[in-house]
């Protein structure tokens, strides 16, 4: 039996007395912290903490919690969430044509690897549909033109609030989202870019690091937001090359890399383990 | 200028309230915690934990720190120990032929990349005096036999106490220290070995590496105790190789990772960031 | 449209003329040499060899090339093999219970990454059928006792031999085969063993990783010899830990490098590009 | 005692017969093929080689070797150069006032990886004489400015022609060399740049890292040519970085690869396995 925790991620003005004061609040309603990172960055002057416990006799209940850290918060002018571990965060995976990540992606989620539910897929295509009927998933058609883009989006938002999607996981989409798509979402829109950015940002990056004759390859996994390949990077990895590679042998090895970069950022935002601060994030693993 | 500070390190039984109860400490004394991590392991429901505060404006002296924990410690059956960042940790190294690992924590330490000084350098050979020479570090030569090696190392002793060193470093020290010796630096003495424990353990590792075959070598630092190569492992790291690597190959790429685990490890223990659990290590970075 | 070539494997004691000899006899017949390298070890003073060259326009047809070569391999005193891409190598896979690695290897030859077909899957259990029914692939179940073993290794033979298998993947086969099979596909048999051998053979590697408080685990594929994890490691890959991974996540994390070294093997074997030399290979990749 | 050997390093159109009539002119010759390597890239259909073999034995001296391989080369139109062993190439080093890579690659040089003598040490700045003296390396100290820079070179310049330097290191020299300079020594300027290239070329590359709130931070050489860090890349590699790292942190995690890197560069080009296609370099290693 797994125990059920509460996390709190909260950002606020770094002064004296927030640790304790967090520390102190989980403490006087019994509850056994079981982990808990902060981080201070300067010049900013702002600490980011995440600190998860044990709800098992704490004397709170979920509600009350909430207004219960208010004193607190306001004390330290802090933004902040809760979450609880016994919630399966809703997962949408948008997919094109590539079926890498895609079936990588629910391979993991059929062992158990993620804490979520996929309710829902959506697709340009139907290369995917065959894949996702065997696995049991809702599979969603919207082919994407330039005329019908903005009335195909809102089909898409609206299943999305139907089914209360907290994450859209873009597993090698081909499409770009829209500025209000991306506005609505922001920050639960993980995409997979194929180099280490900011390297080879755009299309064909393995035809551009081809061409510059680079030793290494990356992928990068990355909160999407208005500014294309420029959101908050969560995870990235590399691979060497030599010579030797062509622009298809490195598309080969690059699969087990987005494969893995994407798995473990969608695995992180699931923890909630990440807090995004400007264009970056901080990640408490 | 940079910040003084205290690292508190301690390890206790799990139970309700201890980072609760060690940041209402440190705040209530007016300390600014910079960084806190804490790490509970199961079975043996063990926390470990380390907390770093700014000392400016810290109402207790050091004196009455240590006086004013007693209580809270006792509370919870901690077991702890305090340092404060402007003291310099004092650093022997022991070495005997090899030039590499010696001569880079030199380097390292005169680029400011170690907090500590180094009053004493012990070897059973003479070939390293000149460079220490050259850095105008005191060397001390102690030829070892199998006869003479007990009075030898009493003389070591008595120099390592003479100068209150906290750390001894093996950079390549190709001798082995009696029992007595190492259970007087208990926790004390790290070692760097050239393969990736438990793999090739002994001597001749990349010797034994070639004849298994393997396509990786590596190296470890780790405390020493009285079993060899088998102490808590501190740092590991390692790169690959190909059929084409002779040993002599794998001794020259070796040396890169030697350097940079043993460096690596030396640090992480400068900065109080290793608390020791049985056979194993927590690294707090 | 690819090229069909030939691949040319041999080994033979060193001497010179060798390198030279075989592109002459590749060049008198109008082969183009697309790929060649060699490896001479000593003090064993041997040489392998592995040459590649496109069959468009090779004045040799494929059995004459066979009598063409001997006076060649005769005067050098060659073992040699001889190989054409444009034949697909039949590839069984046995498995257990754990889905990942089976998944992963159907995965990759649906994308094309293997040159071969896969006619046959073995199981000792019946967890993995209708994975294999979904992806048309034959299952055949053979549960294995201390009695029955013998028996129905002898069945598990026979429908390889009437399959033509030229290799045997052990995508975490949960069986040890008797010296008998091994001997009879020796060569022909890929494991993939769950840390980087030799250190932590045997069983619940993971465990005996987190016991040993090691700061990296690693994955090894090698062909099986009737030393039970001692065969010639083919790929290796490490990644790196923390004291925070349980085993459960050391389980969860190897499960990519497991992915990831296993079927690196089966490319490498599947391509000629593996000469066992000993306990040992050389890959010319 | 080392074997001499002749390295041949040639390019040509890629066509039917080059291996076979390099390697049998050597073989004629009674030369001993110790290491050959080829690699043909499309669509430019070009043939990049490199042969070694033993000299000892070898029918033609080196003089008449020149001429000997007239004809062979005419016949494909190679461009080709030979080097032999024995012959220990020049290399000056070009310092400003960072002392880690000019120290380790003085030690390496010292511990004998490099096969090279070092004639010269050329410097804008006299930070880094003591060093040199007492590795009793010659020094030479030209101050550049704006002005005198045209001047300063020409001096430079013909230092290193008296000594006859087969190879400049920049070893984070701070100076832009002039196109004319740079022209002078195509191919032979190697220089470490302190990300991974593409990425963050330019000043002040780990401000940058960090300012993107990247992951991953590298280390890239690469030949110098009139194009600020666009040069042909010769090595990559990188080390994960987390949001903790500050500027300064990762300015140290970077020190280890920047050394690593550049020495293996060096490495890669003293032992002529390097030849530059366009703005590419094939690594024959």
């Amino acid at each position: 039996m797994e125990k059920t925790t509460a996390i709190l991620l909260l950002s606020c003005p770094d002064r004296k007395g927030i640790v304790a004061g967090v520390s102190k609040f989980v403490s006087e309603h019994n509850g056994n912290i079981l982990d808990a990172a902060q981080y201070s960055v300067q010049p900013e002057n702002m600490l980011f903490m995440r600190v998860e416990w044990d709800m098992e006799g704490f004397t709170l209940s979920r509600d009350d919690l909430k207004e219960a850290i208010a004193p607190l918060a306001g004390q330290f002018s802090m933004k902040w969430k809760i979450h609880f571990s016994d919630y399966l965060p809703k997962m949408a995976i948008f997919v094109s044509r590539h079926v890498y990540c895609f079936h990588d992606l629910i391979l993991r989620h059929q062992m158990g690897e993620f804490r979520a539910e996929i309710p829902l897929v959506i697709s340009n295509h139907l290369d995917m549909k065959p894949l996702a009927d065997h696995f049991g998933l809702t599979y969603r058609y919207y082919p994407i033109t330039t005329e019908n883009k903005a009335g195909q989006e809102k089909k898409e938002i609206a299943e999305l609030e139907k089914e209360g999607v907290d994450l859209i996981v873009l597993a090698r989409y081909m499409q770009i989202l829209s500025g209000e798509f991306v506005r609505r979402y922001h920050g639960k829109i993980i995409n997979i870019h194929h180099s280490f950015l900011p390297a080879f940002a755009g299309s064909s990056p393995y035809q551009q690091a081809y061409d510059r004759g680079v030793k290494i390859i990356g992928a990068t996994s990355h909160y999407v937001t208005e500014m294309l390949d420029e959101g908050p990077i969560i995870t990235q990895d590399v691979i060497k090359i030599t010579h030797k590679d062509s622009v298809d042998n490195m598309k080969l090895k690059g699969k087990d890399l987005e494969r893995i970069v994407l798995a473990k950022a969608v695995r992180l935002h699931l923890e909630h383990r990440i807090l995004v601060h400007g264009s970056k994030t901080i990640i408490f693993d």
